[in-house]
């Protein structure tokens, strides 16, 4: 089974749950996600903690929430769809006639079958999300309706997995688990990001350790970052938002507000030889946790690799965002290897420098023509390249740069050559 | 009365006086100047004072001057308009046949109802301007030559005016009177300069000091700077010299010799969102007292803010140039306009920081909706472009154009953030 | 007789000799160099040093080379043409089959009447290079093969050049002596070498030293820097390699791998005021002796000017490179121009300030036109632009380039200012 089918089968898992900012449909996301990474720790955090600017809200219980009308047909039912009900509903039962419930009705006339996902976390109110269709299909009568909910002093839920590396700098990765049913934005975020967490497990060795994080947007970053800003400022070197992972339609980048760190230039030097044509956003259109990661006096080095960006696709924040028609196996391995692509370039991403002045005679080495003709050199040029580039000023990501390769086409060159230990590997960068 | 409708009475005031670099014309110009603003102090320099590489000439009076034809007709007459003397031009009364004349009249073959402007300051000669219409008409005979001047040990005068603000760092603004009867170069530039001072004077109050000088261009510009130029370096933090700054066609800007002074980043800045099709020069395309004032071991901080630039109209320098057809209340209140942004974004222009890590809750203020959807956020948006480049590192401009928005928009948005003490304001980069 | 002919006749002189990396061919032409540059000094490196990761190699001496078919005609006759015979070929006297000597033919089906250039210095093999016309007609039968060569214990031979200048800092030029008959690449490069060390060493004084070289291509430059290196780092400051400079199709420039000393200004500057469509190639095109000045620890300042690029004219590394239909005086003389601009605008490369404050006064010296019109000061602008960018801190090659005008045309205007004074020349930048 491809890694994509994986990713697709665990977000299919998880499709029904109701998630949202807190709530037991984060718990029951996290234990999912531990059949993957069985290390992940749970977090909790008490409702009325200050945490920034901002209070851990109250946690909310939904038992059910459904609108009856006069032929006591059962419309907007929380059970057959988790979006038709307003994050964070107050309870209400009462009867009403149709023009006060319109009032708390939402629908979008420009896409009339889709539901929409409206949330209201910090102002309490009541109401339903509703196809346009069905929308316009009601008859003045007296409906009867039924939201079935709780809020109370809990907490708020989060999941984090530490692996240790030979360094005990940090590669930051976030994901968030805070959207009931939709595929995109945001089950192609844990899923994916759960697949990375294994595959980082798995290999021989990691440089750096990696501190991965599914919380809730938002609120949800805010907190972790308000109880361990200083421990992350003083050791994450690099780090990626995982959100719009699973579509296979774009590429996109977004930027830290910085814009220069380490995984900006990753991002974009990956993106650019997977896909040229990647869409490469400005931290004007941020939108999702880089916010609060890269937020003045946070300032964490956190970039986005993304398929289609949340915002530029119709589906968002609506029920056609699906895990049939949006999310796919190919869009999610596709984001996979992206990412990985770009963790990968920072782990090798050392300082190579010539063991020798002048071009090394690669002849006698086997690895170079013996006949000199119009073309020869043409195929060892990449490797002529990263040779002359190798002055131990310059990090391999800068050389894949001059040489116009991917950094991985380099991985296979720079083991032969320190084979043959004509390359030495710094980490710092170290002039002759 | 509009402000532009106010600066064009104040230049028609000034119209009729025969103006050069030293003289009557000066000091009449000066006191009609302080009408709008009292405080103008004059002061004189002697003729004979060395300043810098030059000498202050000797002072020139005109009493009359004319030719009279053969049929008894006076031509050319001073009286009538006061560019038909060549500047600077040396008694003479003699008759002389036409052919001799020829030798000292101007004109323009290419304007030929047009009356150039010309001058000879430093080299003694004397001659008349005249259309090439009425120069064409001229016939064989006897012309007699009237030309009533002095030039005499006197001095060279120019006017200062100092608006002391909270600091004594110092905008100094500076424009030229020693034109005769040309509109957008020169009467535009004391004219709006004037209104700008009263302007600045009348603000609530002033983070800078203001030191602004009336003074003929070149000479003026070298006399006032090698009495002044120690203060100045240490007291002058930006400026502009004003000049062609009343037609209503083009906006342009010209950079000082340095092209990245905080004048320079404020003119572009403002500029591009009053017009963003204005011309932008290069230093290579100066022409007026910016040559001194940026001249090597000079170096202040002096750009060009402009209408249409001198040599870059055809009416420049002619009698053309004049407060009808060119110079229009429109185009004078546009280049006080320009410049006033410009002043005004100087000032306000601090380094903002926010107080709270993460994004702020905006919500709890009011500031922010309350209900999520897809679109929420966009009407905030400037406002959280602001808050997230408010790092203490970033001037306001630098977040103006980050946010790609003129500067003066933000200036609400401070105000409101820094009511709710979400944004403290630094005179100097303060980073977290 | 222009240089552009002398420089032909040389390389004509040189035209027959069969040079290789090694042997009498080497040293025949650096004797007839001498009839220019009567100062060249040789130098012998015995085969078997060790340089850098290199090994210098056994000598080779060619006495006789040619193929005698089955009706007992010559063909691949050496001594008719030198590039028959492969590079180092080892010698061999036998006779066989056509289907065996075609495993040692070697010939270009896409250019059928060019023999091309081949060698094999650092794996032992014999071989002949033949048109592709005359390989077709071969017929089946036998061959005698004669190969009469030694390889055997001698010498590297390369010929060096200094001329002391004022200063001790160095200006070192290199140029190839190892191909056989072939003209753009390479006789044009020890030709026009040579009549720059002659344009040098006539020159009235020079403010650098000039080091200059004629050596084998890379094993004579790895030898050359593996016994110099140190001097070489602490006194050169620019230089140039000197090849496929004398056809008359392309300007071409390859930059130093630093890509910003003072060598690329230079070449970038000239080639544009002398051909604004010159050809700027990248590191990434390297493919002569930069490769080992310029390797990483080594890293000398050396840029490339070219006519015509190596690898980019249908004729290169063939017989059809040759002094009639490829390099031509005019070509020649061109490549000799642009070199020697280069070299002159090191020399003159200082930093120049004015002596006043303000602009001075030209008029007074006869330096501007006393009559101020709307057009007086446009024959002055480039004198009024070199003094403006004249603040000490600006070299000249960037003064140059702020004037959009070539280097040259300032070095009149530089002579009268400093006549009169108002200019000064540093060494160093040295602002107000």
């Amino acid at each position: 089974m491809t890694v994509g089918n994986k990713i697709h089968l665990l977000a299919t898992r998880l499709w029904n749950i109701n998630r949202s900012i807190t709530g037991d449909g984060v718990r029951q996301t996290l234990e999912i996600l531990k059949e993957v990474i069985p290390d992940l720790q749970n977090h909790e955090v008490a409702s009325g903690t200050r945490v920034f600017d901002w209070v851990v809200p109250r946690e909310w219980r939904v038992r059910d929430a459904y609108i009856v009308d006069q032929s006591g047909k059962k419309i907007c039912d929380f059970k057959t769809n988790n979006l038709h009900l307003v994050g964070y509903s107050t309870p209400v039962h009462r009867k009403m006639t149709l023009d006060e419930l319109q009032g708390h009705l939402y629908s979008l006339p420009d896409q009339p079958f889709a539901i929409p996902y409206i949330t209201s976390y910090y102002k309490e109110r009541w109401g339903f999300c509703i196809s346009q269709i069905e929308r316009d299909s009601l008859e003045v009568g007296e409906y009867e309706v039924f939201v079935d909910t709780d809020l109370f002093e809990g907490s708020l839920t989060y999941g984090e997995l530490f692996i240790a590396g030979e360094s005990d700098k940090e590669i930051f990765i976030s994901t968030y688990v805070c959207h009931p049913s939709m595929a995109n934005n945001e089950l192609s975020g844990p899923a994916v990001t759960a697949h990375i967490a294994d595959w980082i497990g798995s290999r021989d060795k990691n440089k750096y350790s990696y501190r991965i994080v599914f919380i809730p947007e938002t609120i949800g970053s805010i907190t972790y970052l308000s109880k361990n800003l200083s421990h992350l400022k003083s050791h994450v070197i690099a780090g990626f938002n995982v959100t719009c992972i699973g579509d296979d339609r774009d590429y996109s980048y977004l930027p830290s507000r910085d814009g220069m760190t380490i995984s900006d230039v990753v991002a974009k030097h990956c993106l650019k030889h997977i896909c040229p044509t990647f869409k490469s956003y400005s931290w004007t259109d941020r939108g999702s946790d880089e916010r609060q990661y890269c937020a003045p006096g946070v300032d964490l080095p956190i970039a986005s690799i993304m398929r289609t960006k949340y915002g530029k696709y119709d589906e968002y924040h609506t029920s056609l965002d699906d895990l049939v028609n949006v999310v796919t196996p190919v869009g999610l391995e596709g984001g996979f290897t992206a990412l990985t692509r770009a963790i990968e370039a920072i782990e090798k991403n050392s300082f190579p420098r010539v063991t020798v002045l002048g071009e090394p005679q690669l002849g006698k080495r086997g690895l170079y023509p013996t006949l000199s003709t119009k073309t020869s050199g043409t195929d060892v040029r990449l490797m002529m390249d990263l040779i002359t580039w190798s002055d131990g000023t310059k990090s391999l990501l800068e050389i894949a740069e001059a040489c116009n390769s991917p950094i991985w086409d380099l991985y296979p060159i720079i083991e032969r050559l320190t084979e043959h230990k004509l390359i030495e590997l710094f980490d710092q960068p170290t002039p002759f």
